[in-house]
């Protein structure tokens, strides 16, 4: 058995949820959290990487004892998980549920997709409150952009290659991929949301869709151009990288149900 | 002439709003932006001290030229300010409107009351979205225990002497105020606020009138226990002190209308 988690952290301050020679990974506070509260080493692995600064609502990985038998380890009732690692998390990383898989399950491989919400706050003012959890757009967008960025959006929906939505450097030569839904509305606090669901992400893929739906809602591109873009396969036919600050990965898709629990 | 700013602010790095010996004031930052932006020392007065971790989303305070004429000092549209002192303010701190008002108003006599909202989060995990913005209150509220902090709020209501409700060792004498309105509601982002309004507050007033809602919730006192609260006159005779971070400083009465301008 390994234990699933779903976590929320706020990314500010870290460089990602993955390991890296350099910089603060929620995917070390975790082990590190693991370990205290099992009694022995942990491994966590994780569905994803994320950018430094990008959030997550819903975040999943798996967590489990690093050498040693995969029966009866977990002393903890699972519904009691989220509680155990509060003690041990600093309070920009948070366990919202865990469940119990099996031990071939892997959070990456057996993902069937993931969504994201790219936030953008368009506010005649700086927002304190925002600051640092949405990208700070300070040209309005009006009814009439949000309207252009929607109808946008829904020209990402499909399979479709989207090697002109991928950084350029990417080392991916396949960047086919099914966008399942994209939609684009202001929400009651405001905030421009953009809400897109795919089987699978190419690196930078929502920051220069986000961006290219921004360029789009000021007539720079007209919705219809993104079209254009996708055949083209050229990073420089779409438009600009909006900031890692916009960004939350927001869930992820798994074939099985999970038994979420959170006591 | 004077400026009236519409100030918002996260707390959490402050020592309140006014200068204090030793710690960082909000009032000191926004003098240092005010003398950078206006190329002059200015005066900077508020309509109230917050406490140390306290936000506000629309505290007051006036700005004007330290010495000299009050006439013609303003080089800045008043509708641009808010983008003037953005450039020299952290993004905790932000100015979200400005008016002018004459050279004897100010913001805190000239103020009929003021309204604050105190947040508390009652969910299963450690939000860390929350984290430091509002009350953390593990033990979760019913839908009924709501219900008994907004019967119990009502019997804050009214003109009354509210001592047993002021931070023992205050010095305040006249512990008499007029709370205009007090509501409880779960918001739709399943946060308890708890929003209340009076002609002046005593020190702490809120923090242990959201205290004593909470032990309403739990059974610890019957909403009607408010009035023999209010009768003894006695600290001891109500709830805890919730936590600063909790306290919103949201809204600024005046007698005049105030002619705000963000452009």
């Amino acid at each position: 058995m390994k234990l699933l988690f779903k976590i929320s952290y706020l990314g500010t301050e870290y460089s990602g949820f993955q390991c890296q020679k350099n910089g603060n990974a929620i995917q070390n506070v975790l082990t590190e959290a693991a370990e205290k509260v099992f009694g022995f080493p942990c491994d966590v692995t994780g569905c994803s990487r994320t950018d430094a600064g990008v959030h997550a609502l819903g975040f999943c990985c798996t967590v489990a004892p690093k050498d040693g038998e995969l029966d009866n380890w977990c002393s903890v009732p699972v519904g009691k998980i989220h509680r155990a690692f509060a003690q041990y998390l600093p309070s920009d990383i948070s366990v919202i549920a865990a469940a119990e898989v099996s031990n071939d399950f892997h959070p990456r491989y057996a993902s069937k997709g993931k969504e994201y919400v790219y936030k953008i706050w368009d506010g005649k003012y700086d927002d304190p409150f925002v600051a640092g959890r949405a990208y700070r757009h300070r040209r309005g967008v009006s009814d009439d952009g949000v309207r252009r960025m929607q109808k946008a959006a829904e020209n990402l929906v499909g399979y479709k290659d989207f090697t002109s939505f991928m950084a350029s450097g990417s080392k991916i030569t396949d960047a086919r991929r099914t966008v399942l839904y994209a939609n684009v509305e202001r929400a009651t606090d405001g905030m421009i949301c953009f809400t897109v669901a795919a089987d699978g992400f190419l690196y930078n893929m929502v920051r220069i869709m986000a961006g290219t739906l921004l360029d789009c809602a000021h007539g720079k591109y007209e919705p219809e151009d993104i079209n254009r873009m996708i055949e083209s396969k050229n990073r420089n036919s779409a438009g600009f990288t909006a900031a890692p600050e916009g960004l939350y990965l927001s869930r992820v898709f798994y074939e099985e149900e999970i038994e979420w629990k959170c006591d």
